[in-house]
């Protein structure tokens, strides 16, 4: 009997220090849609990058939580605990007002190439790390490096060095930022746990919370080109990211824009960075400059304190004066980069509509992938990019085509692609149907 | 414009072709809750065997499969792809009908050990594989294993005459039987996704009709100490077992049994095989007497043609004439079993209760996890198990006890356990509550 009670100390203080938790438990937990824990998205998180929790078990949790959801309270420990992950930026040598713009991703976007030199040019600091194109969507960095010898890889030193000479910098991420994020996006996009409104929230304002800014801007893209089709689902987002803003005590700014068709005519790196350039001097494509307008309009009326309008006809003078363009040919210099040398194709094809009517519609996503196809983007990270080849629309949705008149044209370099595939991304009807709204909400 | 229009065929052909099937589609569209193709399910499954689909993709389709559950058809579907993806077991040599019974798994379960002889001495062929014991619930090839000498790895050939010479045998997994279970069910026991109707159906079903059977019996155990918690689960789970087995057009019959206290008083392996040996000289206790005698009634009523009062009449002369005991020892004798060298251990502790009353509950996972821990159970595969240790029960739900009245015996040898841990297994009341039914229901 002895031997019993012997061992009736160790059970007990066993009992107390308890807690025991498991992966599994935790995973079981979230499947029967229960509320988690910080202490268990902790150990889950922490878990997966110390190698202690698999990929095959945070994958699992990742899936209960795309399909069973997360509260505000979790998705805020969530954006947390993937923020301390690494390292957080200190921006604190970097005098004045640093703003941080993302964009969920869509097709043609180029607006940070705008919106950077714009507000750096008012004196607002744009100290920004942004990343490459996946699929079908593009990415700031590769449009940058279609810009001969353009480096984007400046350490903290310079980078907050280039912010506070002339304003504006923009890189590809540097140190150890969300090492969680990292590892737990690349998780998530080979297992089909990419569409979940908190992950997708505590993945993007985790980053624009570890990069330092002090006025967080995002561009919610809603659309067929988007990783978010519908406005309820990006409202949704919008509100959780300015949430979890508000829990940093950072402003944050969600814009929500259009993307069932292309911003703007350009898709394809230096194409794009030629419109781009085009935009800063006053002779952009309406919605792009639109896009623009409104979010440094934001920007610039809430640190002048002037009302919305003043501030926009300050910005448009700024386009029309050349200084914002000035801005962005010393921001690129600075930055090692040419733009005498800027590469196009010349193997261009005008290709032309197969009937009449209006186009009431883009199919966005699969001239993305076209545009992919062409070698404008890339499947995986180690794909090269091409970045002379892409593609110009000629029209836009709510524009009337003849048969016979040129729809796009289609910069080729090494690799093809079909016409019928092309005319494809194009529904034209008889009927114009509604032309969708472009700037579809603000949220604040 | 020349190569362009040279792409164009090879496009049309890649889209008429098309398909395209991705892991990550599959995984999408069941996030999505829609219904799975044969052909998705097929893809999955043989993908993961090849290694394709990787364990993180595995397991992100099988948390969603587990929370947005599959239909009869996709559950169908994947019971016979598992089925088809190893060998199926020819038993056309033997003569008779051929009877397989499993269970779902539980404390103290030790049916088979009695049923067996007992349906063989009636002329029944048994030929059965079974497994062994993981975490709470134990294992038939476990219990056999503490006889000394018994060899539960007959190859095919030996196994197919042992069962035409003396009407059964019992073997461990024979063969390359349904490795896509083997490997799934590995994988859900370490990603949270066990507890899911159509998994566990199709887990249990393809194995049962890999086995080469004529019929099928499953003892489906209910309660704290089973996989499945509550009866409409169990239920349901039958529905789907017994659907399956009749697209294949094999009898399948489902007994819902309670397993909210052990089966019979004695949990452990040579002291199940001790009572197993009891029963079948009809000196067992009545729970487990009911069960065996309910399943091996409906199959002798069966074969027989004669109503289930008659098949319990035989059933029981059949105890009680030694013939059932008979059958028993000439099956252990002829797999090399020696039962005179049964070990039990001698350390030998008598548990008092430490209150008066009527035992209204036993919290039978908790009593499984305790056996397991004094090493009658095992956490991983390769834990090895102590055959003579385990518990014995003098009382059970229903039953009043005195303060400092035996309420178990355990059997302890090299690993201890503590006082307080046993008696917190036992919910004891001054009042009476109902005594839960032991036959829950039949579905056939």
């Amino acid at each position: 009997m002895a031997i019993l009670y012997r061992f009736l100390y160790k059970f007990c203080v066993i009992l107390i220090i308890g807690g025991n938790m498991t992966i599994i438990d935790i995973i079981n937990k979230k499947r029967l849609n229960k509320e988690l824990t910080r202490e268990e998205i902790e150990f889950a998180i922490n878990g997966y990058l110390d190698g202690s929790v698999k990929d095959y078990q945070m994958s699992s949790l990742l899936m209960a939580i795309v399909i069973n959801g997360m509260n505000e309270r979790e998705t805020i420990d969530l954006t947390d605990i993937m923020l301390k992950s690494g390292d957080i930026m200190d921006l604190s040598e970097i005098d004045g007002i640093i703003v941080d713009k993302h964009s969920t991703g869509g097709v043609g976007d180029k607006v940070t190439l705008v919106l950077a030199p714009l507000l750096a040019s008012f004196g607002i600091k744009i100290a920004k790390m942004s990343g490459r194109g996946l699929g079908h969507t593009g990415g700031t960095i590769d449009k940058l490096e279609s810009i001969k010898g353009f480096n984007v890889n400046l350490d903290n030193k310079e980078f907050i060095k280039q912010v506070n000479d002339i304003g504006v910098a923009i890189v590809s991420q540097t140190g150890n930022l969300v090492p969680a994020d990292k590892k737990i996006y690349a998780l998530r996009d080979v297992t089909g746990t990419v569409e979940s409104m908190p992950l997708i929230a505590s993945s993007i304002m985790s980053k624009k919370l570890a990069s330092g800014a002090d006025i967080i801007i995002i561009d919610v893209k809603v659309g067929n080109g988007a990783l978010i089709k519908n406005i309820e689902d990006a409202r949704s987002l919008a509100n959780l990211m300015v949430k979890i803003g508000k829990a940093y005590r950072k402003p944050t700014i969600c814009l929500l824009t259009n993307m069932d068709e292309p911003l703007g005519h350009a898709i394809g790196n230096a194409l794009e960075v030629k419109e781009a350039m085009d935009t800063l001097q006053g002779m952009g494509p309406n919605d792009l400059l639109e896009v623009v307008m409104t979010l440094s309009s934001i920007i610039i009326g809430a640190v002048k304190k002037i009302p919305n309008n003043e501030a926009k006809q300050l910005l448009f003078k700024q386009l029309n004066n050349g200084k914002a363009y000035d801005k962005f040919k010393e921001f690129v210099k600075k930055q090692g980069g040419n733009l005498d040398d800027l590469k196009i194709s010349d193997k261009v094809f005008s290709i032309k509509s197969d009937k009449s009517g209006y186009i009431n519609k883009i199919d966005t996503l699969r001239l993305g992938e076209i545009a992919k196809s062409i070698g404008a983007g890339r499947n995986t990270l180690e794909d090269k990019i091409d970045y002379e080849v892409g593609i110009v629309l000629s029209k836009k949705v709510g524009d009337y085509v003849e048969k016979d008149e040129e729809i796009l044209k289609v910069y080729l370099n090494k690799k093809d692609v079909a016409i019928v595939d092309l005319l494809e991304c194009f529904t034209i009807d008889e009927e114009l149907k509604n032309v969708p709204k472009l700037i579809l909400d603000i949220i604040k």
